[in-house]
């Protein structure tokens, strides 16, 4: 994998960026990525302030290679995070779930790199527009929240190409070195990988959802809760009780009230596979063990440059 | 692109096998494919056994190159058509929308090559039991009939991967060189391009169809009637109606009524945009033109050997 311009952007060795999930990617996660060449990611989506700052202070001193935050634009305290931030000197920030306009420049200004996550190429050129050094373009097979549209990683990196100049990561499905080099031959300069990280030893995840990855298989997930936003779920029966609520035709405040509170700490990070919501990526099903990250990465890595050169020695060069 | 078992297996110079679409691909369209070089491919789904016939006997004075049919297993007369396959000795059946366990050896004895549609694996491994030459795996992304896994291409492909004997062709969402490259990158041998054939100048939907999806943009398209099956829909009035039941709660006789008889030949094959059901996959958002088959092979051909020579020369080799 040579140098493209997201390894020099992030200054990482491999252009591998760790999707920042909530209740997943605390910064054991985050620094055994960025320990392993990629760009880990401490996902602030599903943590109070000052817990986000320990999380810093304890990834900074974990690793001395550039590391990220996932930062989701709605976040209450977003200013506080952003201080926090800056005071951290976080290098990279990747926002999502919100407008990059306001918020982009700000971070800029303090030299911090931004990369903001979109679905479809309407949003992909405001945040460039908005002045992001990149953009995360996620499909409808990725965990985590989801555009209307519905479209998948492979369409979706045929609508964007050749419409930025800024550059492209893909994310949504990414579980193999296969799948980096379908990217990569889509145009992407790399690839955001969620699932394979939440199921790691290092991820915060409960290790019986971590389990309960290892062992689902296909038809396993479905995006679900779209009247109040959409997020992929493992099905258990807390998932079985959306669905009949999604086939009755429920409205958004049924859907509402039937999540409550604290449903994706119950079950990502206290294990309650029951009554727990469940969030991660249809390549779930894909995923054979809970390993450690460094293990995850060389399998990534020997799958990438073996489908490459088969690639290149059937092309005749 | 190589000699691979694809192009062996069906004897054709390019592992391109067009969609058998309903309303879209007739003699003309099949024989434009073939005779580029792909594997061009009578629609069986919307014909009646003597049109079907007719349209083989055109298609064989157009083309002298192999061609193939697509046959939904689920055909009312099913044992008609497949005497007039073998009457008149196609080379090449692909069926779907069923079980191949009881047709395949009847097509295999008389020396016709098998392919069959499947959206996950159970059904790849089933396929391959029942004895088909290869296995089209097709993701959400698609055009037509879907499974209920909503698994899209990019996932399909690395769960498929590794577990077929037979050679795979990777279907849902290809709609440039590029895809196609990343479908060879995931492991697969060919691919099977539907929306693009079906926009084509030889297909034989309706001008005002084509033009709608030439004029279609991202979000334009979602898997719709899934009580009843689901195909993938491009909005319009029609679509609203389904999307309002769908969002009520509807039952699948609610959904059956509301679809009533001949809406797709309607909407596709008469040109009315307003009722018709308008059947297109999510990468019609991509298609600019309605172009000669011949033009769509070119521009095909020529960017997957760009970005495969952009990868290899990147890869230092």
């Amino acid at each position: 994998m040579n140098m493209n311009r997201i390894c020099t952007l992030l200054k990482i060795q491999y252009p591998i960026i760790q999707g920042g999930m909530v209740w997943c990617s605390g910064w054991r996660l985050a620094s055994a990525v960025s320990n392993s060449g990629g760009l880990g990611i401490v996902g602030a989506g599903s943590m109070h302030p000052h817990v986000f700052e320990e999380h810093l202070i304890k990834c900074k001193a974990a690793t001395s290679n550039p590391f990220g935050v996932n930062l989701p634009l709605m976040y209450p305290q977003i200013d506080e995070m952003m201080g926090i931030i800056l005071k951290h000197q976080v290098p990279v920030v990747i926002t999502s779930a919100g407008s990059p306009s306001k918020y982009t420049s700000l971070f800029k200004q303090h030299g911090i790199k931004v990369l903001h996550v979109v679905s479809n190429l309407r949003f992909a050129l405001k945040s460039q527009d908005a002045g992001v050094d990149g953009i995360i373009a996620e499909g409808f097979e990725a965990g985590g929240h989801n555009g209307a549209e519905e479209t998948t990683t492979l369409v979706l990196l045929q609508l964007l190409l050749g419409k930025l100049s800024v550059p492209l990561v893909a994310a949504g499905g990414i579980g193999s070195g296969r799948a980096m080099l379908a990217a990569m031959a889509l145009g992407a300069e790399g690839v955001q990988i969620g699932s394979l990280f939440a199921a790691s030893e290092e991820s915060s995840a409960h290790l019986a959802f971590k389990q309960r990855i290892v062992e689902s298989s296909e038809g396993d997930t479905l995006l679900s809760l779209k009247p109040i936003g959409g997020v992929r779920l493992l099905r258990n029966p807390f998932f079985d009780k959306v669905r009949q609520l999604e086939l009755s035709g429920g409205s958004p405040d049924q859907f509402r009230e039937l999540l409550g509170k604290g449903r994706a700490k119950l079950g990502m990070f206290e294990g309650d596979l029951e009554e727990g919501e469940l969030e991660i990526g249809q390549i779930a099903a894909h995923i054979q063990s809970v390993e450690p990250v460094s293990v995850i990465f060389e399998r990534l890595l020997s799958d990438y440059h073996s489908s490459l050169n088969g690639l290149c020695s059937h092309s005749g060069k």
